[in-house]
Protein backbone atom coordinates (compact mmCIF):
# COMPACT_ATOMS: atom_id res chain seq x y z
CA UNK A 1 0.00 0.00 0.00
CA UNK A 2 1.42 3.40 -1.03
CA UNK A 3 1.22 6.28 0.93
CA UNK A 4 -1.46 8.82 0.01
CA UNK A 5 -1.18 12.50 -0.39
CA UNK A 6 -4.15 15.07 0.74
CA UNK A 7 -3.42 18.35 -1.63
CA UNK A 8 -4.23 20.52 -3.66
CA UNK A 9 -2.69 21.50 -7.19
CA UNK A 10 -2.20 24.91 -6.09
CA UNK A 11 -1.49 24.81 -2.81
CA UNK A 12 2.21 25.59 -2.17
CA UNK A 13 2.38 23.61 1.03
CA UNK A 14 1.09 20.37 -0.64
CA UNK A 15 3.59 21.01 -3.77
CA UNK A 16 6.73 21.25 -1.08
CA UNK A 17 5.59 17.28 -0.34
CA UNK A 18 5.44 16.46 -3.57
CA UNK A 19 8.75 17.96 -4.29
CA UNK A 20 10.28 15.74 -1.47
CA UNK A 21 8.39 12.42 -2.37
CA UNK A 22 9.57 12.93 -5.46
CA UNK A 23 13.38 13.40 -4.98
CA UNK A 24 13.17 10.14 -2.28
CA UNK A 25 11.41 7.89 -4.95
CA UNK A 26 8.80 7.03 -3.18
CA UNK A 27 5.48 6.06 -4.84
CA UNK A 28 2.51 7.97 -3.59
CA UNK A 29 -1.27 8.33 -4.45
CA UNK A 30 -3.13 11.70 -4.78
CA UNK A 31 -6.39 12.78 -3.09
CA UNK A 32 -7.90 16.04 -3.79
CA UNK A 33 -9.29 18.89 -1.97
CA UNK A 34 -10.69 21.95 -3.75
CA UNK A 35 -9.81 24.52 -1.63
CA UNK A 36 -11.87 27.09 -3.62
CA UNK A 37 -14.59 24.94 -2.95
CA UNK A 38 -13.52 24.69 0.90
CA UNK A 39 -13.61 20.90 0.79
CA UNK A 40 -10.46 21.15 3.12
CA UNK A 41 -12.80 22.49 5.75
CA UNK A 42 -15.49 19.65 5.28
CA UNK A 43 -16.15 17.10 8.50
CA UNK A 44 -14.69 13.83 6.52
CA UNK A 45 -11.09 16.06 5.86
CA UNK A 46 -11.38 17.33 9.38
CA UNK A 47 -11.65 14.35 10.92
CA UNK A 48 -8.27 13.15 9.51
CA UNK A 49 -6.67 16.82 9.73
CA UNK A 50 -8.47 18.81 12.51
CA UNK A 51 -6.83 21.81 10.90
CA UNK A 52 -8.45 21.85 7.94
CA UNK A 53 -5.83 22.35 5.52
CA UNK A 54 -3.79 20.84 3.14
CA UNK A 55 -1.42 18.94 2.81
CA UNK A 56 -1.36 15.62 4.84
CA UNK A 57 -0.22 12.38 4.48
CA UNK A 58 -1.72 8.92 5.20
CA UNK A 59 1.03 6.67 5.78
CA UNK A 60 0.94 2.88 4.99
CA UNK A 61 0.33 1.91 8.39
CA UNK A 62 -2.96 4.47 8.55
CA UNK A 63 -1.32 7.33 10.83
CA UNK A 64 -1.99 10.37 9.63
CA UNK A 65 0.83 13.55 9.35
CA UNK A 66 -0.31 16.95 8.78
CA UNK A 67 1.65 20.55 8.21
CA UNK A 68 4.20 20.35 5.19
CA UNK A 69 7.31 21.10 7.58
CA UNK A 70 6.78 17.93 9.71
CA UNK A 71 5.75 15.65 7.05
CA UNK A 72 9.05 16.64 5.10
CA UNK A 73 11.40 15.46 8.38
CA UNK A 74 9.06 12.18 8.37
CA UNK A 75 10.00 11.61 4.63
CA UNK A 76 13.87 12.30 5.91
CA UNK A 77 13.61 10.07 8.38
CA UNK A 78 11.80 7.30 7.33
CA UNK A 79 13.08 7.53 3.55
CA UNK A 80 17.08 8.73 4.75
CA UNK A 81 18.25 8.35 0.66
CA UNK A 82 18.61 10.38 -1.26
CA UNK A 83 18.89 13.22 2.34
CA UNK A 84 17.69 16.41 2.02
CA UNK A 85 19.31 17.47 4.86
CA UNK A 86 23.08 17.95 5.14
CA UNK A 87 25.38 15.82 7.39
CA UNK A 88 25.99 18.05 10.61
CA UNK A 89 23.98 19.82 13.16
CA UNK A 90 24.87 23.38 12.24
CA UNK A 91 24.42 23.17 8.10
CA UNK A 92 20.89 21.08 9.14
CA UNK A 93 20.14 24.55 11.35
CA UNK A 94 20.77 27.02 8.55
CA UNK A 95 18.39 24.25 6.43
CA UNK A 96 16.11 24.18 8.50
CA UNK A 97 15.97 28.48 8.89
CA UNK A 98 15.28 28.87 5.38
CA UNK A 99 12.41 26.25 5.33
CA UNK A 100 10.92 27.96 8.17
CA UNK A 101 11.44 31.29 6.98
CA UNK A 102 9.26 30.45 3.66
CA UNK A 103 6.46 27.90 5.85
CA UNK A 104 6.64 30.72 8.81
CA UNK A 105 7.16 34.33 7.90
CA UNK A 106 6.07 34.33 4.12
CA UNK A 107 3.42 31.53 3.49
CA UNK A 108 0.69 31.74 6.22
CA UNK A 109 0.41 35.28 6.21
CA UNK A 110 -0.63 35.11 2.04
CA UNK A 111 -2.62 32.32 3.01
CA UNK A 112 -6.12 31.79 0.82
CA UNK A 113 -7.60 31.51 4.41
CA UNK A 114 -6.24 34.71 5.15
CA UNK A 115 -6.67 36.57 2.10
CA UNK A 116 -10.23 35.82 2.28
CA UNK A 117 -10.54 37.20 5.44
CA UNK A 118 -8.55 40.25 4.77
CA UNK A 119 -11.50 41.03 1.86
CA UNK A 120 -14.39 39.61 3.78
CA UNK A 121 -13.71 40.92 6.94
CA UNK A 122 -11.69 44.29 5.68
CA UNK A 123 -12.63 44.71 2.93
CA UNK A 124 -9.85 45.12 1.30
CA UNK A 125 -9.60 45.58 -2.32
CA UNK A 126 -7.69 43.82 -5.19
CA UNK A 127 -5.01 46.73 -4.99
CA UNK A 128 -4.52 46.43 -1.36
CA UNK A 129 -3.56 42.47 -1.25
CA UNK A 130 -1.51 43.18 -4.47
CA UNK A 131 0.33 45.14 -1.85
CA UNK A 132 0.20 42.48 1.20
CA UNK A 133 1.73 39.87 -0.46
CA UNK A 134 4.44 41.39 -2.53
CA UNK A 135 5.01 43.27 1.22
CA UNK A 136 5.32 39.74 3.14
CA UNK A 137 7.11 37.65 0.15
CA UNK A 138 9.24 40.61 -0.70
CA UNK A 139 10.69 41.13 2.88
CA UNK A 140 11.26 36.99 3.15
CA UNK A 141 12.55 36.87 0.15
CA UNK A 142 15.01 39.37 0.74
CA UNK A 143 16.26 37.91 4.11
CA UNK A 144 16.19 34.32 1.77
CA UNK A 145 18.39 35.90 -0.95
CA UNK A 146 21.21 37.01 1.81
CA UNK A 147 21.00 33.74 3.56
CA UNK A 148 21.24 31.76 0.38
CA UNK A 149 24.31 33.45 -1.55
CA UNK A 150 25.84 32.60 2.17
CA UNK A 151 25.33 29.25 1.84
CA UNK A 152 24.42 27.98 -1.68
CA UNK A 153 26.27 26.64 -4.34
CA UNK A 154 23.54 25.85 -6.76
CA UNK A 155 20.65 25.27 -3.99
CA UNK A 156 19.91 27.20 -1.19
CA UNK A 157 22.55 25.12 0.76
CA UNK A 158 25.36 23.76 -0.88
CA UNK A 159 24.82 21.54 -4.44
CA UNK A 160 22.05 19.42 -3.93
CA UNK A 161 17.80 20.25 -3.22
CA UNK A 162 17.45 20.25 1.05
CA UNK A 163 13.96 21.18 2.27
CA UNK A 164 14.70 24.57 1.58
CA UNK A 165 14.66 23.90 -2.06
CA UNK A 166 11.39 21.96 -1.49
CA UNK A 167 9.77 25.09 -0.03
CA UNK A 168 11.37 28.33 -2.21
CA UNK A 169 10.06 26.34 -5.79
CA UNK A 170 6.83 26.60 -4.73
CA UNK A 171 7.21 29.99 -2.82
CA UNK A 172 8.72 31.49 -6.04
CA UNK A 173 5.84 29.77 -7.93
CA UNK A 174 3.31 32.08 -5.65
CA UNK A 175 5.20 35.44 -6.39
CA UNK A 176 4.97 35.03 -10.14
CA UNK A 177 1.55 33.93 -9.73
CA UNK A 178 0.74 37.41 -8.24
CA UNK A 179 2.99 39.54 -10.32
CA UNK A 180 5.95 40.00 -8.44
CA UNK A 181 9.04 41.24 -9.64
CA UNK A 182 11.92 39.28 -8.80
CA UNK A 183 14.93 40.62 -10.04
CA UNK A 184 15.97 41.93 -6.62
CA UNK A 185 16.53 37.95 -5.99
CA UNK A 186 18.80 36.92 -8.59
CA UNK A 187 20.45 33.97 -6.39
CA UNK A 188 16.45 32.59 -5.59
CA UNK A 189 16.19 32.75 -9.21
CA UNK A 190 18.65 31.08 -9.90
CA UNK A 191 18.35 28.32 -7.68
CA UNK A 192 14.90 28.01 -8.66
CA UNK A 193 16.28 27.47 -12.58
CA UNK A 194 18.76 24.86 -11.11
CA UNK A 195 15.51 23.31 -9.19
CA UNK A 196 13.03 22.77 -12.41
CA UNK A 197 15.67 21.26 -14.54
CA UNK A 198 15.37 18.46 -11.88
CA UNK A 199 12.40 16.11 -12.87
CA UNK A 200 11.34 15.44 -9.30
CA UNK A 201 10.54 18.90 -9.38
CA UNK A 202 8.76 19.24 -12.71
CA UNK A 203 6.99 16.21 -11.63
CA UNK A 204 5.38 17.93 -8.84
CA UNK A 205 4.72 21.13 -10.44
CA UNK A 206 0.91 22.51 -10.16
CA UNK A 207 0.36 22.58 -14.07
CA UNK A 208 1.39 19.10 -14.02
CA UNK A 209 -0.86 17.81 -11.59
CA UNK A 210 -4.23 16.08 -12.34
CA UNK A 211 -6.39 18.12 -10.76
CA UNK A 212 -5.03 21.72 -12.59
CA UNK A 213 -7.34 23.18 -14.11
CA UNK A 214 -6.61 24.44 -17.75
CA UNK A 215 -3.62 26.93 -18.21
CA UNK A 216 -6.64 29.72 -19.11
CA UNK A 217 -7.86 29.62 -15.60
CA UNK B 1 31.70 30.73 26.27
CA UNK B 2 28.19 30.19 26.60
CA UNK B 3 25.18 30.65 24.10
CA UNK B 4 23.65 33.80 23.36
CA UNK B 5 20.12 34.05 22.97
CA UNK B 6 18.81 37.71 20.79
CA UNK B 7 15.27 38.00 22.16
CA UNK B 8 12.58 40.31 23.72
CA UNK B 9 10.58 39.12 26.93
CA UNK B 10 7.16 39.55 24.98
CA UNK B 11 8.13 37.32 21.84
CA UNK B 12 6.41 34.37 22.02
CA UNK B 13 8.97 32.53 19.55
CA UNK B 14 11.50 33.94 21.96
CA UNK B 15 9.70 32.49 25.07
CA UNK B 16 9.84 28.86 23.11
CA UNK B 17 13.59 28.69 22.92
CA UNK B 18 13.80 29.75 26.41
CA UNK B 19 11.99 27.04 27.51
CA UNK B 20 13.89 24.79 25.73
CA UNK B 21 17.05 25.90 26.93
CA UNK B 22 16.05 25.56 30.72
CA UNK B 23 14.09 22.01 29.95
CA UNK B 24 17.76 21.10 28.74
CA UNK B 25 19.70 23.10 31.12
CA UNK B 26 22.14 24.93 29.21
CA UNK B 27 23.59 27.90 30.01
CA UNK B 28 23.44 31.06 27.97
CA UNK B 29 22.72 34.77 27.78
CA UNK B 30 20.20 37.41 26.78
CA UNK B 31 20.54 40.06 24.40
CA UNK B 32 17.18 41.80 24.12
CA UNK B 33 15.77 43.94 20.94
CA UNK B 34 12.94 46.29 21.90
CA UNK B 35 10.40 45.05 18.87
CA UNK B 36 8.28 48.17 20.19
CA UNK B 37 10.86 50.46 19.25
CA UNK B 38 11.97 48.41 16.47
CA UNK B 39 15.05 47.30 17.24
CA UNK B 40 15.06 43.80 15.46
CA UNK B 41 15.46 46.18 12.32
CA UNK B 42 18.34 47.83 12.95
CA UNK B 43 21.04 47.02 10.33
CA UNK B 44 23.62 44.99 12.85
CA UNK B 45 20.93 42.79 14.39
CA UNK B 46 19.79 42.15 10.51
CA UNK B 47 23.67 41.19 9.38
CA UNK B 48 23.36 38.38 12.03
CA UNK B 49 19.50 37.57 11.18
CA UNK B 50 18.49 39.11 7.44
CA UNK B 51 14.76 38.36 8.28
CA UNK B 52 14.93 41.09 11.23
CA UNK B 53 12.58 39.30 13.72
CA UNK B 54 13.69 37.23 17.21
CA UNK B 55 14.95 35.00 18.44
CA UNK B 56 18.38 34.42 16.91
CA UNK B 57 21.04 32.08 18.56
CA UNK B 58 24.81 32.79 18.69
CA UNK B 59 26.27 29.53 19.44
CA UNK B 60 29.73 29.26 21.08
CA UNK B 61 31.38 28.64 18.00
CA UNK B 62 30.14 31.71 16.14
CA UNK B 63 27.42 30.61 14.09
CA UNK B 64 23.84 32.60 13.82
CA UNK B 65 20.78 30.18 14.34
CA UNK B 66 17.48 31.78 13.33
CA UNK B 67 13.93 30.34 13.21
CA UNK B 68 12.54 29.17 16.31
CA UNK B 69 11.83 25.78 15.21
CA UNK B 70 14.71 25.46 13.74
CA UNK B 71 16.87 26.26 17.08
CA UNK B 72 14.40 23.81 19.33
CA UNK B 73 15.95 21.00 16.35
CA UNK B 74 19.51 22.11 16.98
CA UNK B 75 19.23 22.00 20.71
CA UNK B 76 17.82 18.66 20.77
CA UNK B 77 20.72 17.63 18.16
CA UNK B 78 23.16 19.07 20.10
CA UNK B 79 21.85 18.30 23.67
CA UNK B 80 19.60 15.28 23.32
CA UNK B 81 19.08 14.84 27.09
CA UNK B 82 16.66 15.52 27.83
CA UNK B 83 15.00 15.05 24.78
CA UNK B 84 12.03 16.69 23.49
CA UNK B 85 10.93 14.56 20.72
CA UNK B 86 9.46 11.12 21.45
CA UNK B 87 11.63 7.74 19.98
CA UNK B 88 10.30 7.37 17.57
CA UNK B 89 9.29 8.34 13.60
CA UNK B 90 5.69 8.80 13.97
CA UNK B 91 5.72 10.28 17.40
CA UNK B 92 7.65 12.81 16.51
CA UNK B 93 5.75 13.43 13.51
CA UNK B 94 2.92 14.07 15.74
CA UNK B 95 4.83 16.50 18.06
CA UNK B 96 6.36 18.37 15.31
CA UNK B 97 2.81 19.12 13.84
CA UNK B 98 1.59 20.53 16.49
CA UNK B 99 4.55 22.89 17.16
CA UNK B 100 4.36 23.96 13.80
CA UNK B 101 0.36 24.33 13.86
CA UNK B 102 1.50 26.80 16.08
CA UNK B 103 4.72 28.28 14.30
CA UNK B 104 2.80 28.33 11.24
CA UNK B 105 -0.93 28.75 11.37
CA UNK B 106 -1.34 30.60 14.27
CA UNK B 107 1.46 32.86 15.61
CA UNK B 108 3.07 34.70 12.49
CA UNK B 109 -1.11 35.56 10.88
CA UNK B 110 -0.90 38.06 14.84
CA UNK B 111 2.60 38.49 14.88
CA UNK B 112 3.57 42.68 16.07
CA UNK B 113 4.60 42.74 12.18
CA UNK B 114 1.08 41.82 10.65
CA UNK B 115 -0.87 43.64 13.37
CA UNK B 116 0.88 47.04 12.52
CA UNK B 117 0.55 46.62 8.36
CA UNK B 118 -3.61 45.64 9.31
CA UNK B 119 -3.64 48.98 11.23
CA UNK B 120 -1.49 51.00 8.93
CA UNK B 121 -2.49 50.06 5.81
CA UNK B 122 -5.80 48.71 6.47
CA UNK B 123 -7.11 50.79 8.73
CA UNK B 124 -8.18 48.32 11.13
CA UNK B 125 -9.33 49.87 14.80
CA UNK B 126 -9.16 47.63 17.99
CA UNK B 127 -12.16 46.07 17.77
CA UNK B 128 -10.93 44.17 14.30
CA UNK B 129 -7.53 43.36 15.36
CA UNK B 130 -9.28 41.85 18.44
CA UNK B 131 -11.27 39.83 16.32
CA UNK B 132 -8.92 39.03 13.77
CA UNK B 133 -6.55 37.58 16.60
CA UNK B 134 -9.33 35.80 18.25
CA UNK B 135 -10.02 34.02 14.81
CA UNK B 136 -7.01 32.37 13.98
CA UNK B 137 -6.25 31.25 17.87
CA UNK B 138 -9.83 29.71 17.98
CA UNK B 139 -9.36 28.08 14.84
CA UNK B 140 -5.71 26.44 15.63
CA UNK B 141 -6.12 25.84 19.53
CA UNK B 142 -9.59 23.80 18.20
CA UNK B 143 -7.67 21.63 15.82
CA UNK B 144 -5.14 21.18 18.22
CA UNK B 145 -6.84 20.72 21.56
CA UNK B 146 -8.20 17.53 19.18
CA UNK B 147 -5.03 16.63 18.66
CA UNK B 148 -3.62 16.71 22.35
CA UNK B 149 -6.61 15.16 23.59
CA UNK B 150 -5.56 11.87 20.85
CA UNK B 151 -1.59 12.02 21.87
CA UNK B 152 -1.36 13.96 25.12
CA UNK B 153 -1.39 12.41 28.67
CA UNK B 154 0.41 15.51 30.56
CA UNK B 155 1.53 17.17 28.12
CA UNK B 156 0.56 17.53 24.56
CA UNK B 157 2.34 14.43 23.88
CA UNK B 158 2.68 12.06 26.54
CA UNK B 159 4.01 12.49 30.12
CA UNK B 160 6.73 14.49 29.29
CA UNK B 161 7.34 18.21 27.70
CA UNK B 162 8.19 18.20 23.79
CA UNK B 163 8.56 20.88 21.33
CA UNK B 164 4.89 21.28 21.34
CA UNK B 165 4.76 21.91 24.69
CA UNK B 166 7.33 24.58 23.94
CA UNK B 167 5.48 26.71 21.76
CA UNK B 168 2.11 26.03 23.12
CA UNK B 169 2.69 27.72 26.65
CA UNK B 170 3.62 31.28 24.76
CA UNK B 171 1.00 30.38 22.55
CA UNK B 172 -1.19 30.74 25.65
CA UNK B 173 0.14 33.12 27.17
CA UNK B 174 -0.83 35.71 24.44
CA UNK B 175 -3.98 34.69 23.89
CA UNK B 176 -4.51 35.31 27.85
CA UNK B 177 -2.95 39.25 26.55
CA UNK B 178 -5.27 39.65 24.00
CA UNK B 179 -8.18 38.59 26.69
CA UNK B 180 -9.39 35.58 25.18
CA UNK B 181 -11.92 33.28 26.86
CA UNK B 182 -9.92 29.88 26.54
CA UNK B 183 -13.38 27.48 28.08
CA UNK B 184 -13.62 25.64 25.26
CA UNK B 185 -10.27 24.18 25.38
CA UNK B 186 -10.07 22.62 28.51
CA UNK B 187 -7.02 19.79 27.61
CA UNK B 188 -4.52 22.77 26.81
CA UNK B 189 -5.32 24.37 29.85
CA UNK B 190 -4.89 21.94 31.62
CA UNK B 191 -1.56 21.00 30.13
CA UNK B 192 -0.94 24.56 30.45
CA UNK B 193 -0.95 24.28 33.93
CA UNK B 194 0.98 21.17 34.65
CA UNK B 195 4.12 23.26 32.28
CA UNK B 196 3.89 26.43 34.44
CA UNK B 197 4.47 23.44 37.72
CA UNK B 198 7.62 23.17 35.87
CA UNK B 199 10.78 25.04 36.78
CA UNK B 200 12.05 25.42 32.84
CA UNK B 201 8.92 26.93 32.16
CA UNK B 202 8.72 29.58 35.21
CA UNK B 203 11.91 30.85 34.38
CA UNK B 204 11.30 31.36 30.63
CA UNK B 205 8.10 33.63 31.62
CA UNK B 206 7.73 36.93 29.99
CA UNK B 207 7.37 38.37 33.36
CA UNK B 208 10.45 36.78 34.41
CA UNK B 209 13.46 38.17 32.03
CA UNK B 210 15.53 41.29 32.97
CA UNK B 211 13.99 43.35 30.64
CA UNK B 212 10.34 42.68 31.37
CA UNK B 213 8.54 46.31 31.95
CA UNK B 214 6.81 46.28 35.49
CA UNK B 215 3.34 44.44 35.31
CA UNK B 216 1.32 47.23 35.29
CA UNK B 217 2.62 48.47 31.71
Amino acid sequence: MSLLLHGYWRSSAAYRVRIALNLKRVDYRLVTHDLREGDQRAPDYRALAPIGLVPALETDDGQILTQSLAILEWLEERYPDPPLLPGNASARASVRAMASLIACDIHPINNLRVLNALREELGAGKEAIRKWIARWIGDGFAALEVMASGHGQRFCFGDTPTFADCCLVPQIYNARRFGMDLDAFPTLVAIEANCQAIDAFIKAAPENQPDADSPAT
